[in-house]
């Protein structure tokens, strides 16, 4: 096939017209999900982008058939996110049809939504693998193709990253088109603003595509999302001409787009925030319509300076049941292969099927419920992770003390020091790797005020299929050496209610650190217990007491329930064949460590002590003992007993099950075995 | 004098008058900084906030040449921040006139222009300590006064701050007024444009008084400037009308501001950004006009919903030498006392007088333009710290590879990892405290892609006189834990250079750590050396060989010095009295560390380990080190020594000098000594 380098020269761009409006229909819609992998002639032909760039218009249309398909087997195969990667099918063709990548260079906000892009940069045949171990990663990387120019995951990197890319290359004088797409529910972000700001300082080529389908994983909130609505109810349009220059017209029909009314009177045109900021604006356009899509980016990308193209898509696009609800289609699991049924709708969070284990999203979400309905102080805050975070069913019960305040962590933490100065008490939901957006104001507006406020970390530790971006194994590190934290670590679903309400409880800043996921299904205690603040509690004592070796686990959170596994082998299997006695230790808290316990073990004579928590070793809830035993401890200059601390070593993580991280990463029963082995020999 | 819980409801306001445009030339302009205290009887009268409510218009403005007048002669009496303070006055009296605090709430974006409201919030006496050990902190902090709201310091969070509390407010029904003072500088960081989005969601009840004088500490820049600097020059005004409505009229004639001409061409009326988003938008109004202000800060804080009301004022206002150098007049040190000059300038990185000792930031400015002058391949980075990062010279030589990006340092990170990937090398210049900001984008956009990006880090340790909100004393932890990363921590202003030259060179993801201010002295050796990654160097090695306690001290960063001193005095001291051997190592990297040094130490029969760090004891750079000897050290199993981690205990240090700071953390010499001797007992 033809290979061009500068491919927009050469193509026929379709005249604008207002008819091209009405192709959006023209794409198929499918009700079910294939099980058999569906036929897709164009799709095959295409092992690069490059193959794209002979194909008339119209077959462009049947390749997006042929791929929203291809997408939909192979979500059922493999399971992941789906209504995002339905709603760019269209995008993703035009710019890889216009542009000449990798050498023009594209970056997927989030990246949840760049398999289409996947698949048309030679990785069609592992599309199946993806987020599965040694499988394609779940978001774009650099590692696994030359077309994925910037790795993604976290929202709102991509203007930023995109502007990087595009100013690097002009001062190497090299004429390369950066194009970043990034979605509404990502605009709400801070840097995405800021990036917006300094293009517009660095008058850079730079040109985005804003892909309003007017949801971030829930529906887009706030006054960025009511000011893209306003754009719709407008009734205008910004359209480009040939030369470049915006001109304003009646806004062509789009049946197709059935977008949330939230304008009690819209004016006939009101201020736009691009504009405003300094952005050429062009839009909105409708994302499904390839025709016009080619002509509308074909003439934007020619136009200097910062650009931003609006563009309408429906999250789900092309199958009929995501369309209708998406959010629970924000990503799907796969199909069961023993089951007949061919369109399975697996909620992420389901609440559907009652699951024998709860989650600890679901324990944190039955804890807010059950206190707010005790204390009136209680007030809940999410950045846009109300069904990722369990807080459904509190939303629906106290709507007034629910505040999701958009993807905006920086903003979470801080409004909740803001409100804790008002005498309520605000509890922050958030998962691990996104508080580390909120890393600062979690230090100067929050633990530096002492300010009564607590956080719940949702996916701490190992997350699974996210991979390496969403690992939450920072935490312990980059928060114990805060003053006046408290961090606790339940080790399961029982003790992180309990731990919730004893935090709660606590006048001060907080935090109790929880997994992705299941537990091993303990039931929650009623009422609720008040811990003590900083007492470790020991699980079990294994072996006799008169062994020559006695070994204590002191395990941090979920780690518990393996340290005591590991035990168990240690003194029961054959193979291992240790005579020692063992202590698990339930440490419960990373700060303030129960010292008192740790001095009564050496007291008792403890000869070899090992810490296991699901983090990095380096600065973790380990490396506190380390710190206690060196520095305070009187016990440990007598005894003197041997230190290991398991954890997780210095490398990212690549993506898999949790379990099969767990494995990687000797975190399972197996290697905790291995490494006590090592240590007592 | 008279108490009013609702004050606005027996006030005259003012009616709308052009001619209240011209009051603004009312206020006095002065020369010189005062060298005794001025005569200031209205200002003497006002104790609390409540003395201003009777005070006839005329006597507030008489009031606000005393302000200005006393806050001159305070600065040269303490130094401090100077500009910003000037600008405010007027606003000041306004807000504490016409709201009833602290039932009413005023909070102070960054908090450096609150020395106003210190002075009229009963702290008056106390101005001239400012930033002194046990005198006022340099930022509103709750702890201070029950007029401080909100603790502050860092840019960008009052309306986050000011939201939440509005938001709590509302929820328990207590109707207070809330307003957040905001400067155009400030509004660059993201987080408050998540702030301005929510804050429309919410339809919150937020007062936000955005103060421009087109100034961070450095001129703004970016897309939002130009967008205030549009609104001016429309020559409109979005005024508010008795019912509170907004009314478009030209505006009157605001001749005191010179504000930098930034649009080619100015459309009659452009886009409104923050009507965009939702905000009922007021303004651009004269700040400095005491009439104006009243009358449309007293209607805007009846109207329902998020209000900006948006105010011109003049950095530096009422003193002419800083009306014409905003930049050199951000801060100013006290005036000395046996100079009989009544004005002395003196700038917070001055470049007039030649220093005997060069500060970090000018080693690294060189480092700089050395390097650039070499390789064309570096590009730097600053989130609006130019001056502060010593990168005037390097911004003059190399205006092309200069990119200041605003206050956005979410945006600085993932920009440079952008750059990164285009074959460039980006060296982000931060203070380590800002870094807080870009910690997820420093994991997630940089270290996981392992990207070829340098971080130069300023303001570590402690920082004096800005007190704990700008401590730098949190990097070793936060960045430890993240795998790829080069720490490094220069003992001097020579290794400083060389650590520069030595990471710039290796190909991935690195940090240099260095403090404020000036080092020993050392001077910078040529040609830039490349030292070896990880190798530590013993810097002395004191008293006899065979002496029964063999110590090493295994000093990062500035410790080095403070260890070699403490080292001479613990065996020359005669009150020490210490038969020992002492080894002072520079470990120069905290990661990775000379693990090999460290087993040579082991294998001399090192019986005693100290490690120093200017940071938190907890996950710090001994911690790092407590790790390698418990888990991987063939050494320490065998001769077992001694640790002790010296480094800040877990609490948050107060202002004062950086001596001062050293010293009350045990971290200056004597304390260093008196740590050792415990060690060695």
């Amino acid at each position: 096939m033809q290979q061009s380098t500068h491919p927009s020269q050469s193509l026929s761009v379709p005249a604008a017209t207002d008819s091209a409006a009405h192709l959006s229909a023209l794409q198929q819609t499918y009700t079910a999900i294939p099980r058999t992998r569906p036929t897709t002639p164009i799709l095959d032909a295409i092992d690069a982008p490059s193959d794209l760039k002979s194909l008339p218009t119209k077959q462009l249309i049947t390749l997006v058939d042929e791929l929203r398909l291809f997408l939909l087997y192979s979500a059922g195969q493999s399971g992941g996110h789906f209504g995002a990667n339905l709603g760019v099918v269209e995008l993703t063709v035009a710019l890889h049809y216009l542009l000449d990548t990798p050498h023009d260079q594209i970056v997927w906000d989030v990246g949840h939504q760049a398999y289409a892009h996947k698949v048309l940069t030679g990785r069609r045949d592992k599309l199946s693998s993806i987020r599965a171990k040694d499988g394609l990663t779940a978001f774009p990387e650099r590692v696994e193709s030359v077309y994925d120019t910037f790795g993604v995951g976290h929202s709102s990197t991509a203007i930023s990253a995109g502007l990087g890319m595009s100013l690097a290359l002009r001062y190497q004088g090299r004429e390369q088109t950066v194009a970043a797409v990034i979605g509404d529910g990502a605009m709400t972000g801070g840097m995405a603003f800021e990036a917006m700001n300094d293009a517009v300082q660095q008058d850079a080529n730079l040109l985005v595509i804003l892909n309003d389908n007017d949801m971030s994983i829930s529906c887009s909130i706030g006054g960025f999302s009511r000011h893209l609505a306003m754009l719709w109810e407008s009734g205008y349009q910004v359209d480009i001409t040939t030369d470049g220059t915006p001109v304003l017209r009646q806004r062509p029909i789009m049946q197709a787009f059935n977008r949330r009314k939230r304008q009690r009177d819209v004016p006939q045109l009101e201020d736009n925030l691009f504009k405003a900021i300094g952005f050429t604006y062009f839009g909105p356009f409708d994302g499904h319509n390839i025709p016009e899509l080619l002509r509308v980016l074909s003439l934007a990308k020619q136009v200097h300076g910062p650009v931003l193209v609006h563009i309408y898509t429906i999250k789900g696009k092309g199958f009929g049941p995501a369309e209708l609800d998406p959010v629970g289609y924000h990503a799907i699991s796969k199909l069961p292969t023993d089951d007949n049924e061919a369109t399975t709708k697996q909620l992420v969070n389901s609440k559907v099927k009652a699951a024998p284990k709860l989650k600890f999203s679901q324990v944190f979400g039955q804890f807010l419920c059950d206190k707010a309905a005790t204390d009136d102080k209680l007030l809940a805050i999410t950045p846009a992770m109300e069904e990722g975070s369990g807080m459904i069913e509190f939303a629906r019960q106290f709507p007034e003390r629910f505040f999701d305040v958009a993807i905006a962590e920086q903003h979470a933490v801080t409004l909740a020091a803001g409100m804790a100065t008002q005498g309520v008490k605000p509890v922050v939901a958030i998962y691990s790797t996104f508080l580390q957006r909120g890393y600062d104001q979690l230090i100067h507006d929050v633990a530096l005020q002492n300010l009564d406020v607590m956080f719940a970390i949702d996916r701490a530790g190992l997350v699974g299929e996210d991979g390496a971006t969403h690992a939450g194994v920072f935490d312990f590190a980059f928060l114990r050496c805060i003053p006046n934290m408290l961090i606790a670590a339940p080790k399961d679903e029982n003790e992180c209610y309990q731990l919730l309400n004893t935090c709660y409880e606590y006048k001060g800043s907080t935090a109790v650190r929880y997994p992705r996921g299941t537990g091993i299904g303990a039931t929650i205690e009623q009422p609720a217990q008040n811990y003590q603040i900083g007492q470790a509690v020991v699980e079990s004592v294994l072996g006799s007491d008169d062994a020559p070796i006695k070994l204590a686990l002191l395990a941090f959170g979920t780690m518990v329930a393996t340290a005591q596994q590991a035990a168990e082998a240690l003194i029961t299997d054959d193979s291992a064949k240790t005579d020692c006695q063992v202590q698990v230790v339930n440490m419960r808290w990373v700060k303030p460590l129960d010292t008192n316990l740790i001095e009564n073990l050496l007291t008792q004579g403890v000869t070899h002590i090992a810490t296991l928590e699901e983090h990095m070793i380096m600065g973790g809830a380990g490396s506190a003992v380390n710190e206690y035993l060196l520095n305070e401890s009187p016990g440990f200059k007598h005894s003197r007993p041997v230190i290991c601390n398991i954890g997780i070593a210095d490398r990212f993580v690549a993506h898999g099950s949790q379990a099969e991280q767990l494995a990687d990463c000797g975190l399972d029963v197996a290697g905790v075995l291995d490494q006590l082995q090592r240590l007592l020999s």
